[in-house]
């Protein structure tokens, strides 16, 4: 979708005359300003201001702010790309703090040569992200490095979001009997990437789950769902962000593998790698810690604004033994579910 | 000053049993986790917060944000580093904006097998320009490429800033008669990276002029002055910033090449390498557009921020021709001070 949308537009720089990226676009001079005018305020709009930082009036004192750098490769995969994920991992960010997301940054590191096709194609879809999550990239940057001294294009967002609510929603918030919720099934933009970077293919092809989260936190919060803490299940995956909170909260979290939805093809994909579905990155799901009474309610939100509608309780916070993640398998044992501690997949994100 | 600083203090990461990066220390698992909390947060300090974006209380709704990637080559030059750089371009640009800088997000992409001594005495750089400058870095992301896929170490720092007066300081602001101003003499950092990448030595060592603006900024507004425009001259140097003013206000600048301040070791090394000091990079110089009357006021408080004592009133605006910016010469002649167009000098931020 988001590839079809890219090539709706005509990139409006002079791609027979500038096909590729020079070292000269990231110099400051007439081809910079050309870059910029041409296709980032033509991609970006007058949101994008002309000096080097943005004026914004932000009707409220209490701010997030958040920054993530993205390097995945390949820069497009099924379901997404480099510039979805700039913006919804960014947007992600806010809305697990709580936040409304507002404002975007944008920087670009480009390596000479890269195709101002694919440039193109990435900013169209970072604009098309930022129109679905609701927000403004207000300013930017650009660099370029030497053939050989990059990787084709990493992206940084960094993001300032509104809290108007008076939750504080944070690890330290967890309490024992809290209900852990997931929002949908696990593993797919991990696998999705993988399986573009590596040519394998599954019998039925896995599609990033990258989406905007805000939306969902929005109906949680204006229902009045006691959450205490949201946590995206991105790079390490469930394991490590369940990991971090029990760490963080001083708790025990019993864990039900198998509440927790996974596609068919991610667990079959995933038997045959050798890979545990639990350390592999999403992009469009996210842990939620709520009070026990409000589990059910927490649920129906979260499948409104999930298609698969597969969002489930998937544990219970305890006193227990402050730090431990335990998993109650299929067959009816339990194990330690532990941080990941190697690296598995790089550069999903 | 920046390497004695760094060597002073003992990098907290068990350096003998990870010297380098290794992918994992991006993974999202326990070497990330060692990784943020002995070396950035030991550097940074609680004004990095756990979670993923960072709550900030802002006593003020006008904001100003602004975001810049940093890849200068080598790493380290004299007068500065990529860390102080990080950290003060980006101040530098909320100073520009008329903006108090407060908050900075940090995000880092590692090349894997950087040594963890360099990423130490970056981050120390960082701490210490952070503390000149006033500002907490409160939020962090790292990313780690393989090996051959970036160039070391690359930095995103995002700034937030907060504009506690009315005046509104734009292109669109400068009124024929205003004076240029010019802070101090320009050329050093381009050529002080320069010279270190391409092992060039001159009779005197050139050291960059990186600096934060912000308490310059400040003087100049608490005293009155009526600033209509401020730019750092950063890529593409004086002459770049010049002209993208002239062409936003559309309006003609005359500039008096005797009034500008370059110091001689910059003026020889440009005569040699046969680069134009105009179209070098600085990352501590900045031209402010200010009411003819107050030039002499403005120049002063410039003066107390430069140890040179050398700033300038080196133009004035006239109405003329839209986006033209002259140059007269010490010979008595007058040419045109045209944007640079090509790359003379790639990766100086």
């Amino acid at each position: 979708m988001t590839e079809q949308h890219a090539f709706d537009m005509t990139c409006p720089l002079p791609l027979a005359q500038y096909p590729r990226v020079l070292m000269a676009h990231g110099g400051g001079g007439r081809l910079m300003q050309q870059l910029i005018e041409k296709m980032f305020r033509a991609a970006f709009g007058n949101t994008v201001q002309n000096h080097d930082a943005a004026r914004l009036d932000i009707p409220q004192a209490r701010l997030a702010m958040t920054t993530d750098s993205y390097v995945v490769r390949p820069l497009f995969f099924s379901g997404g790309d480099i510039g979805a994920l700039a913006v919804n991992g960014t947007v992600n960010d806010l809305a697990m703090a709580g936040a409304k997301p507002l404002y975007l940054s944008n920087s670009f590191i480009l390596e000479e040569g890269l195709e101002m096709e694919t440039l193109w194609r990435v900013v169209q879809s970072m604009r098309a992200a930022a129109d679905h999550a609701g927000v403004s990239i207000v300013t930017g940057d650009t660099k370029v490095v030497e053939r050989g001294h990059g990787d084709g294009l990493f992206i940084n967002t960094t993001g300032i979001g509104v809290i108007e609510h008076d939750f504080f929603i944070a690890p330290e918030q967890v309490k024992a009997g809290d209900t852990v919720l997931l929002n949908g099934d696990i593993g797919r933009h991990g696998m999705a990437v993988l399986s573009r970077r590596e040519n394998l293919t599954f019998d039925s092809e896995i599609e990033s789950d990258t989406m905007p989260l805000w939306e969902t936190v929005q109906d949680l919060l204006a229902a009045g769902v006691r959450v205490h803490c949201l946590r995206d299940a991105t790079r390490g995956g469930l394991a490590a962000v369940l990991n971090e909170i029990a760490t963080s909260a001083k708790m025990q979290i019993d864990i039900d593998d198998t509440a927790i939805p996974v596609d068919a093809a991610v667990k079959s994909a995933c038997e045959i790698l050798g890979l545990d579905p639990h350390h592999v990155a999403n992009e469009g799901r996210f842990v939620a810690f709520v009070a026990a009474e409000d589990k059910e309610r927490a649920r129906d939100i979260m499948n409104r604004h999930n298609p698969r509608r597969d969002a489930a309780c998937i544990g219970t916070v305890l006193h227990g033994k402050s730090g431990l993640v335990t998993l109650k398998t299929a067959i009816g044992g339990q194990r330690i579910l532990d941080m990941p501690s190697g690296e598995l997949l790089p550069r999903i994100c």
